[in-house]
């Protein structure tokens, strides 16, 4: 069945707020999730909001937080989200961020006391919007693979975003750094489908395709020890330079949905016309991209975004689909908290 | 055979100042080349000379460049190398992120005209050196594949390093977005080695595993799709926001060495005391790098940066080792150019 973006946004909302959330940000969270879904980023979307229904009922997200900049200068700020919705202090840090590009050229802002914020292209394609580039980063919200070469699983699918305006859609790449992430395996596991050779093995290294089995295993990185050791980068920076959890740290929001995920992540936010005019730098990337698609003969080529634009015009149009696993929690949710459009 | 730091580094500056570089720039190329040696990055050190003496005689590289910061802001530079050697535009490109990120918390550099600059982490590295976080990407010297699904050769092995200062070596991230780079096929081809399956696919998708063979073929991204993208987004950085050479404009700088690159590089220094006191934030990275290392159980566990350090300890102490056919080339150069000492 498929549904609006409205109407789904306001059934997130409705049950956000009650479950006791603020309701400006309950309509930023579920706005941030029914983005995810729009370009069909699945994984991330409203899908989640059981999840963060069971972590907000057990306790572990502070309803009323205080959402501080404790730190900034005209280039940077870290935000303390007090352990508030994640996708309500990334709205923030990023909307800190893009003020500062546009003022001083480019800036970084990080979070710490922060929770999962969803879709990593929802925040950088705020900012490639506006005419901006963006990068964001995040220490994920579990840990699922050890270093190259360990045993502990001390690392989590940590991702990167790269988003970039062009004349028309932004290119925007949104990656785990791992062969699969959670939110997928999640897809597939409600879908009732099997999973690939490759992205998940057991301890002895042979491959679980079991999606429901995915946690008795470690997810794989991309690439081998270069994926691994780029993901380790990007947790360093989005992590422990916050002061946010890592490795040890780093609890699974959804096996202990009681405690404080101390979550951290980072944005980068950075004018194009610091080095080339834009007009021209926009059609630059156009010409270039436009080679790129060209580039498979017959067969179309898809660069990072496309599939998600072409995604968000049809979603916009026809509604967003919704399985039918997921329609019976969101329906059994919305009658246990009374939210007035209950999806029937 | 093994030879010292300074004694290599004097055969390629005494080689260069023959070719006719300026003296400085010549000890800049030299110092970036063997620094790269020194950690192990044995593809982009001194076997790089002949090339880029051929590049020189061919008339493909300006030994009296203007080196000009065509753009500035207190947070980002764009430098116009002038198509100088590709190592002295990147060290003022350094030098240049470095100065800003220390007065102003962090900064951008990009470069246009530049050329082949050899190990990205070299560069990153410095900034590690004196408390600085750095990352860096470069649109390479040569197109080795399509985008994910094309069929034409639009892309490079565009590398991407990230350095972070730690209490003891930096965490030193320097990989290629590609599984190989043309640095490592050429060590292999002179050790007279095959190419491991993956590395290296023919227009029908099956392996090439010579290395002598590898330019029929196209280098593989890491992790498929999601590889490629990042391998494209951060050419688009590199390259199109610096008004520097992408896709169909580059030229492979080995099969028209007497034509102008145009390439492009990116670097970003940021000063970690932006979100936590510094000596607070060194030890923590120390903390998790210290138990991400000890995840091996009784395997070790080499972090990005480590392997470097011990061969940098390694070499400075017995010196570098060069492969006969490498000694034989630089021999027959330094005879040809009438280097003093010729490493016989």
């Amino acid at each position: 069945m498929r549904f609006g973006f409205d109407r789904l946004a306001a059934f997130c909302r409705d049950a956000l707020v009650a479950l006791g959330a603020l309701p400006e940000h309950a309509e930023v969270t579920a706005r941030r999730l029914l983005e995810a879904d729009l370009r069909g980023r699945t994984g991330h979307g409203i899908i989640r909001l059981p999840q963060y229904a069971g972590r907000i009922e057990a306790g572990g997200i502070e309803l009323r937080p205080d959402i501080d900049l404790l730190r900034e200068t005209p280039v940077s700020g870290l935000v303390d989200g007090g352990n508030g919705l994640g996708q309500v202090v990334m709205t923030v840090a990023t909307e800190t961020a893009m003020t500062k590009a546009i003022e001083s050229g480019m800036a970084w802002v990080g979070t710490v006391h922060s929770n999962h914020a969803g879709a990593a292209g929802v925040y950088t394609g705020m900012a490639a919007e506006r005419g901006l580039i963006a990068m964001y980063t995040a220490v994920a919200s579990a840990n699922v693979m050890p270093p190259w070469g360990g045993r502990e699983r001390l690392l989590g699918t940590n991702p990167i975003s790269i988003a970039i305006p062009t004349d028309s859609h932004p290119f925007l790449l949104d990656i785990a750094t791992t062969v699969t992430s959670h939110g997928t395996i999640k897809v597939l596991a409600q879908a009732g489908q099997q999973m690939p050779e490759g992205w998940v093995v057991d301890l002895e290294g042979r491959p679980i395709l079991d999606p429901t089995r995915a946690d008795e295993g470690f997810l794989m990185p991309i690439g081998g020890y270069k994926g691994s050791g780029l993901n380790l980068g990007l947790g360093l920076l989005a992590g422990v330079l916050n002061g946010a959890a890592f490795g040890d740290d780093v609890i699974d929001h959804r096996q202990v949905p009681g405690q404080a995920a101390n979550t951290g992540q980072a944005i980068f936010v950075m004018r194009p016309d610091l080095f080339r005019d834009f007009d021209e730098f926009r059609s630059d990337m156009e010409r270039h991209l436009a080679a790129l698609r060209a580039s498979g003969g017959d067969d179309p080529v898809h660069l990072p975004g496309d599939m998600a634009a072409a995604e968000m015009s049809s979603r916009l149009r026809d509604g967003i689909p919704l399985g039918d696993v997921l329609l019976d929690q969101l329906r059994a949710l919305g009658a246990r908290l009374d939210v007035e459009d209950g999806l029937d």
